[in-house]
């Protein structure tokens, strides 16, 4: 959990943004919850397992999403802008950010029958737990709206805060639902369906809203930030974070029937017959049709094809950063080279 | 899904009370809902999900919950005072009650591994569906805050209604912990958890503010009732609903390994013996097993105990509605009359 973290520039406030000090308000806000008032005095058995189940799924990621909440307040009001109060304010932000990708990764590893989560074993395979796992990540859910009353019930932007949470849930369940009904599970794979709009859109609505836009606009509105139109140049950023790199898994997916970049852009350069072999071969478990697939990929020259996207996309996304003139280029570019750093 | 119902009096708005009136309201919010903006444009394959999703699982219910808030504020208004307006948005909340409801079931028999619900398979018993029923609940859920906006969002109460909603769902998924984690699905059986106590917690946290409070807070909210005092009296009418007849599920707990009414009872009457009996036997599937611990309700008398307990239990709710000063009695006993009549 701790590692040793680069000397950070001052700030007057005395607040130093390393992973320790992000760590030490998620301890804060977890106790909290411990005693919350909504549960009268809980007993100590149920107690005692919310604090597992948040201990083992909320703090243990790479903590980027959370982080960048400061991050993104610090570029627009620069460091010499920020109180102890607004510093603890933007961590509580960025935590929520990370229990609902906690929340997520929860059911996400349960439906997808996963093993391991972050170098343990998923919380559901934990003995104790199994289904009962089905209710934690509801619990861990409701947290966050525990949370924003907790710390921003007499805050301008309260409504604009549960608001936004509620949306990018909404559109995160939406694109879990589109991953997991284009991939049918166990039925006819549809070739069809395997388009680089579609696939865009899954990875768009299932990861991006949440990773990037929130946070951004987290950051913003604890910024003041109440121009509608400031937020909507997200939306066409948004687009940028189509390149594979950043918010795809690479590698997984051929097994488990995903609609993944690689397999959309194979479907657009393969013959007739290397369709029907994809046909056959993909979404099966059996290690020879991985094979068969792989060679096709390779056969129609996807891994070139796929270092130029990437080159595109990220040129393509510097040069979107540059022409928006509403919010400091930094609020973007430090958070698209934690992601870029985060994916070598 | 219709059934004749008895004549009403007719409003001054002209809006009957009735099944198929409020069902109407349900196909307005899911269409809605189908065109959500936060969704872009949705792809038909996802639409077309969940409009199953939510047609196969919020509607067929009893639907006394959802009704009770359009008599909880016509209790308080009068019909009279009651506009097609406020019938509308009394339905809406009523509706945002059975999606609670919905949300919690699908989850619950998912846990559970129950086969049918409401005279059907269970969601997640279709072929189709599966561990998918896992998103389906949380996109039941979002639904929730996308309908309360929609229809609240320049409403003055309407940071209090997404408050209410998070609260009475955190609660919920508090009661449903309690009765997971102390009914250790395989695991060792605890009798010293089975108190009346204990009981009592869980059924209040897993159903009475969902199904009692919610309504009623719903009704009054919308009759403009600000005065927390008021909301308060709810808190002490709960613990009355405790009565197992009203918001206990009897006969199905022994093999289940169940804290309920009848084992937490039994336990406080049975000799040193028959508490061996019982934990040698409780929470086993073995019709032996369940044989034995029903011999053993019959020797301690169970049946009488219960059926005294019952009329406490309602003579003690009816004194209390007689006391309180704050809202019109009618409030609460429309509502207990339904719910008693439901459980005959």
């Amino acid at each position: 959990m701790t590692e040793p973290s680069p000397a950070k520039k001052m700030k007057p406030s005395g607040y130093q943004h390393t992973r320790e000090n992000f760590l030490a308000v998620y301890e804060k806000l977890r106790d909290a919850l411990l005693e919350d008032k909504v549960l009268g005095n809980q007993p100590t058995h149920s107690k005692e397992w919310l604090k597992q189940v948040l201990d083992y799924n909320v703090p243990g990621g790479k903590l980027n999403r959370g982080m960048a909440v400061y991050d993104v307040l610090e570029a627009i009001k620069g460091p010499e802008g920020i109180s102890e109060t607004d510093a603890f304010k933007a961590n509580t932000l960025g935590w929520c950010v990370e229990w609902l990708q906690a929340f997520f990764l929860v059911a996400d590893d349960l439906m997808d029958g996963s093993i391991t989560r972050r170098g343990q074993p998923c919380w559901y395979k934990q003995e104790k737990v199994g289904l009962i796992a089905c209710n934690d990540y509801i619990l861990i859910e409701c947290c966050i709206y525990r949370i924003i009353k907790h710390n921003f019930s007499g805050h301008p932007a309260y409504v604009q805060l549960m608001d936004m949470f509620h949306e990018v849930t909404f559109q995160t369940s939406h694109g879990q639902l589109l991953d997991l009904i284009t991939a049918a599970p166990g039925g006819e794979v549809d070739l069809d369906k395997y388009t680089l709009d579609n696939y865009l859109r899954i990875v768009t609505y299932k990861t991006a809203f949440y990773s990037f836009y929130l946070p951004i606009a987290c950051g913003m509105l604890l910024a003041g930030i109440s121009d509608p139109a400031a937020y909507k140049i997200q939306d066409d950023y948004l687009d940028c974070y189509g390149d594979p790199k950043v918010i795809g898994k690479i590698g997984t997916d051929i097994e488990d029937n995903k609609c993944s970049w690689l397999i959309c852009t194979a479907l657009q350069h393969v013959s007739k017959e290397q369709r029907e072999i994809i046909k056959e071969n993909y979404g099966k478990h059996d290690p020879k049709s991985v094979a068969a697939i792989k060679a096709i990929f390779n056969e129609v020259g996807l891994e070139e094809k796929f270092k130029a996207y990437e080159a595109d996309s990220y040129k393509h996304l510097c040069s979107r950063i540059e022409e928006q003139k509403a919010l400091p280029k930094g609020v973007f570019t430090s958070l698209l080279h934690k992601i870029y750093k985060r994916s070598k």
